[in-house]
């Protein structure tokens, strides 16, 4: 029961990551003020708090944000210059050799390196002027949970540092338990899409992030294709996959892109397409079986409590299909690319 | 008959995109010196293009380039600051609005900008202070294929001009046409994968972005759910979809990835996964049934040839399904999205 149990534990897992940086978070934003941009280097799951990043640092804070391609430090050896960037590394477990290369290579160009990981004492950290330690507890599950939305917590808490603000998370522990309390619902809603085989993910804006999470958690845990998409990128050719019964999952907050998801879904519900959405504006539930989030959470951090409305999802698809949530298969805790 | 006669057109488009930017890139490359780093915006197709920027730009120029979130200048209207920056839209149409207003954005904060599109006289083109005109003739076709390796070869010329090098790509034009004469083989393979309905397309470093725009040329095509990875990103999570007789995509050529590329499709085949290669080694053959390309290209100008015979793959598939390429279901030629 691990997944489980760890999905349970993200009310007070969030609390504590963001109680316990504020100060790192602060030295963060002092390091930032002297750069022209970030750069993060991140895979996997971190790769989606690397997306979240980008709309929250670019929106609220200024900040332009790269996700860079970690091969060009590892495999090629041909570091970019990194003028100008504060060097972002995330990794739950701060050991994938090809993430701690970029702040390795950050540290070598003298540029302020920044570690967001749950093991402070990590390869990753070495290389860290601050480490932003999640605190999460050890994480069992292979499919990461609580370390994603601490990770999304962490990166909201440098966003309040920038601004020079405070509190803008206290509310979020109790919207995840909110959250939590779908589960019925979403249980239900996973059995009845219990043979979908594969799937569109969609979302745009704070929550292209969700969706992209959302979409690996089902693919982990599941085997389905879950194959997630900007719902911008995926009018620029992916949408020909759609025809009746399509799964389409999807996921928007009140805010300025929710009207460009509701357009889409109208055109997916249009072609047939089964849909399953989390969101937190009554015009979704119009448009399909909605499974509800916090209307009071603000946009930009409505990702946390919907990603744990899609770990929810995704856990009840797998039980559904007669597999365990708990042995993923193919898959090892810690993942080791060069 | 328009994408066939189109996908024959790239030989000779290549050589002319080359040819007539040779000035305009060197212009380029003069904005881009006084650069820390490059943003690209760019959405579908030319998104690939703009990986694959990433990796030139980035091994060969030692330019670190970041792929923006368009939305944070449309949909959010929240523009992150731009220092340093060297703006770069691509879009074929020159048209999509979200695209221009990233350019436009670049403008309003007196960054250099650049425009790479198929329309000369187009709003991106507008925003641009040096437009790369692909002079690829017009694409009937829904499926972009000459505009996309007219876009790697802009891509290609302007690496070359920030290096002070010239004549790389002379050879191009002709391992684009032994990658043609793969064509039957091509046929073949798509074929015996007649009943696919989805599958996983792989690449790295380089031929990350040929993975990527295979599979979009897939899936805008056949309507199968074709989910492009970095074998390093597949490793971290996705790998656990396989199972006896999935469809596995592969592309790579001799470099530093290729050896990462075979041990993950050695998995792959040990999973029994049913295997289709694009490469120009022969132990990827020892692996599974390949499409060759040129084995004498560089690794950094593979991705062109690559490309080419993705395109024939996907035209013989969508064939193969009874499905007519030239009628792409629920696409347009030009998505506009805000």
């Amino acid at each position: 029961m691990s997944l489980l149990t760890e999905i349970h534990e993200q009310p007070e897992v969030i609390e504590r990551t963001a109680h316990v940086n504020a100060g790192p978070a602060a030295q963060v934003a002092a390091l930032a003020a002297a750069c022209t941009h970030a750069v993060i280097a991140a895979r996997g799951t971190s790769d989606n708090a690397g997306r979240y990043a980008q709309y929250v640092w670019g929106t609220r804070n200024g900040l332009s944000v790269g996700l860079t391609t970690p091969s060009l430090f590892s495999v090629y050896d041909r570091p970019p210059r990194l003028d100008g960037a504060l060097v972002v590394g995330i990794s739950q477990s701060g050991e994938s050799p090809d993430i701690v290369s970029v702040l390795e290579e950050g540290r070598e160009q003298r540029r302020p390196t920044v570690a967001i990981t749950n093991e402070a004492h990590s390869p990753l950290a070495d290389f860290a002027d601050v480490v932003i330690d999640l605190v999460a507890g050890e994480e069992k599950a292979v499919a990461a949970t609580k370390t994603y939305t601490a990770q999304l917590a962490a990166v909201a808490v440098i966003s309040e540092a920038m601004t020079g603000g405070s509190g803008a998370l206290d509310g979020i522990p109790a919207s995840v338990s909110a959250a939590l309390a779908q589960n019925d619902r979403a249980a239900e809603m996973a059995a009845n899409e219990a043979d979908m085989e594969h799937c569109a993910v969609l979302g745009r804006g704070f929550n292209q992030s969700t969706a992209f999470e959302w979409a690996l958690k089902i693919q982990e845990l599941t085997h389905v294709v879950a194959q997630p998409f900007s719902t911008a990128d995926f009018l620029h050719g992916p949408i020909a996959v759609l025809e009746p019964d399509y799964p389409v999952l999807a996921v928007a907050a009140k805010g300025p892109a929710l009207e460009d998801v509701i357009a889409v879904l109208e055109r997916c519900r249009q072609a047939g397409a089964s849909l399953v959405l989390i969101g937190n504006d009554p015009r979704l539930g119009q448009v399909g079986p909605l499974l509800e989030f916090d209307p009071t959470v603000e946009e930009w951090l409505s990702p946390i409590p919907a990603a744990v409305i899609g770990q929810l999802f995704a856990h009840h698809l797998t039980l559904a299909k007669g597999l365990d949530p708990d042995q993923p298969r193919g898959l090892h805790k810690v993942t080791r690319t060069t």
